[in-house]
């Protein structure tokens, strides 16, 4: 049952998948004797990390009483948490995808938390990939906690991929919306939700990328409306000039540039290209991960897109009415 | 958490779905103490069910011993669980997608063991549709286990249309494989794991519906070589005669018929076709539900399809290194 349980906090960290950065998307199960109690996942950064949310969780279903306090408050949880009678979760077993961080930054350090709870095992998909975050799994080891890595490690290595890559360099997401044989243009063809997803990247990444053909002819706000976000600074990818009076450009607190010279994929960040076939081509190899909102419906009239592209699917669950489907370049 | 376990369940029967024609793909989890114990699914018509596995795992699970015998052969297994000590199961719980069917057929009936084995409580997702087959709750309930009916009801009735569609006419499940971008000819598409699954299901229909033409350019011999089954009986669908050259005439103990009369869809039975734009158009009206073998790469040279047909996903899953996405027509 390990690995089921693993794939459970791995399936909770992946609905989060990049909505974290600059946090790693992470999950978390929590199990008492042997019973299952909670499945969760940190939400964004600065909110309390999956390993807080399980606890909290867990405190929930074993003195059935609700916390009285915002549990992504990650401060009062840590206080709470840490203010249970000595051996609260002294029989509990917490499977999480990574190694709980073991620096303090915008939310107190998991691993010292645990080193203190002291649950009776801990098992990790993943160690920290920072070195000057890591040690979590060694401290909460030190104090008696029966700890194992590595479990499913291959899934969570992939989970993190973005993490690691955009430690270094711009990590790059190429987004498409398409119906299931293939057609991308022409109307909208993913459901609300997929579209409100997709608004909650838009005000996660560092920059927007949108090719100058879509913008002279679709004219987009580029906004996150859906979701109620602010809207992302824009790149708009174009060899000539662009049109100012474009709506995209009357957006407030937005930056907007244009251009063929692309030297901010260097800088560490989280860039997100929308576009279709031209964008595709133009990107392809600078692509890092694919992102396929696919509607169900097979359509006639609208139109299909041409590349070459290697990819290994890394994960598919339904988005409404659509699936949404990660996939890597290889 | 019911939901999770539940859930679980239909994951474990969605893995087997039409494997298991002509029964429904069934799935089962059981829990001692709240502790999960297994998740497993019916593999085949004459195999021990969901139910049976289930408790066989259980078994296996709490007394740290293995069955001696084969799990799937249901009268051995229906026999060793009847003599295990009374009340072996009494703290078990188990959650199953379908209610536990009441009547002795090519297996003993599951509601006349669980009557005597008393488990703690039974969940079910949704009730036999059969009229006859039915009574299996209430048998259950009437021991006095607990007994919850209608859980995740409209995800198991998804699960189990095929079944409710072939018991008064033919299934038509329409089959693809296709690239991310919708592509479908040209060349091998799917992995060696989706074409090994689709050989699994060849073996299984009443008939294999493929086009003229297919038969004429591909000559396939449509048989079952990588799943080392039976090959299935073929009709061609065409309006004129066949070069009876082609080699899937020349396999034994397998009928050919070709013509364009499809009176055979009336008769209860699963119809699987395989074929590309034309037969999706030929038989757009008649289609249940569609099969795609999705492949992570995008490409440039094979040829797309297009039709239009409004579909609805049920459910997709990793095979091997594509995705298999199940949907409905709507």
């Amino acid at each position: 049952m390990d690995e089921l349980y693993m794939q459970l906090a791995l399936d909770a960290a992946w609905h989060n998948q990049l909505l974290t950065y600059p946090n790693p998307s992470v999950g978390a199960v929590l199990l008492h004797e042997g019973r299952l109690l909670c499945v969760v996942a940190h939400k964004k950064a600065g909110d309390s990390h999956a390993e807080v949310l399980a606890l909290l969780d867990g405190y929930e279903a074993l003195s059935n009483q609700k916390v009285d306090f915002d549990k992504n408050n990650s401060h009062l949880a840590h206080q709470f948490l840490l203010s249970l009678p000595q051996g609260f979760f002294g029989k509990c077993d917490m499977y999480v995808t990574l190694e709980p961080c073991n620096h303090d930054g915008k939310t107190p350090s998991c691993a010292s938390m645990l080193a203190k709870l002291k649950l009776k095992s801990i098992t990790i998909a993943t160690l920290d990939p920072i070195k000057s975050h890591s040690g979590g799994a060694k401290r909460i080891e030190d104090v008696g906690t029966a700890l194992y890595a590595g479990l499913l490690e291959s899934k969570a290595k992939e989970l993190l991929e973005p993490f690691v890559i955009w430690q270094k360099r711009a990590f790059v997401l190429f987004k498409l919306a398409q119906t299931t044989n293939g057609k991308i243009t022409g109307g909208t063809i993913s459901s609300l939700v997929s579209r409100t997803h997709s608004h909650k990247l838009r005000a996660r990444v560092s920059k927007l990328v949108i090719g100058g053909s879509t913008v002279r002819i679709d004219r987009p706000t580029l906004d996150c409306r859906l979701s109620g976000d602010m809207p992302p600074d824009v790149f708009i990818y174009t060899k000539g000039d662009v049109d100012q009076s474009i709506p995209l450009f009357d957006i407030k607190d937005r930056d907007v540039a244009f251009g063929d010279k692309l030297d901010f994929l260097s800088k560490p960040s989280f860039i997100l290209i929308e576009g279709g076939e031209g964008m595709l081509e133009a990107f392809k190899e600078k692509i890092d991960w694919l992102l396929v909102y696919q509607s169900p419906n097979i359509d006639n009239e609208k139109k299909s897109y041409n590349t070459n592209l290697r990819l290994k699917h890394l994960y598919a669950s339904p988005m409404g009415e659509d699936l949404m489907i990660w996939s890597k370049r290889i």
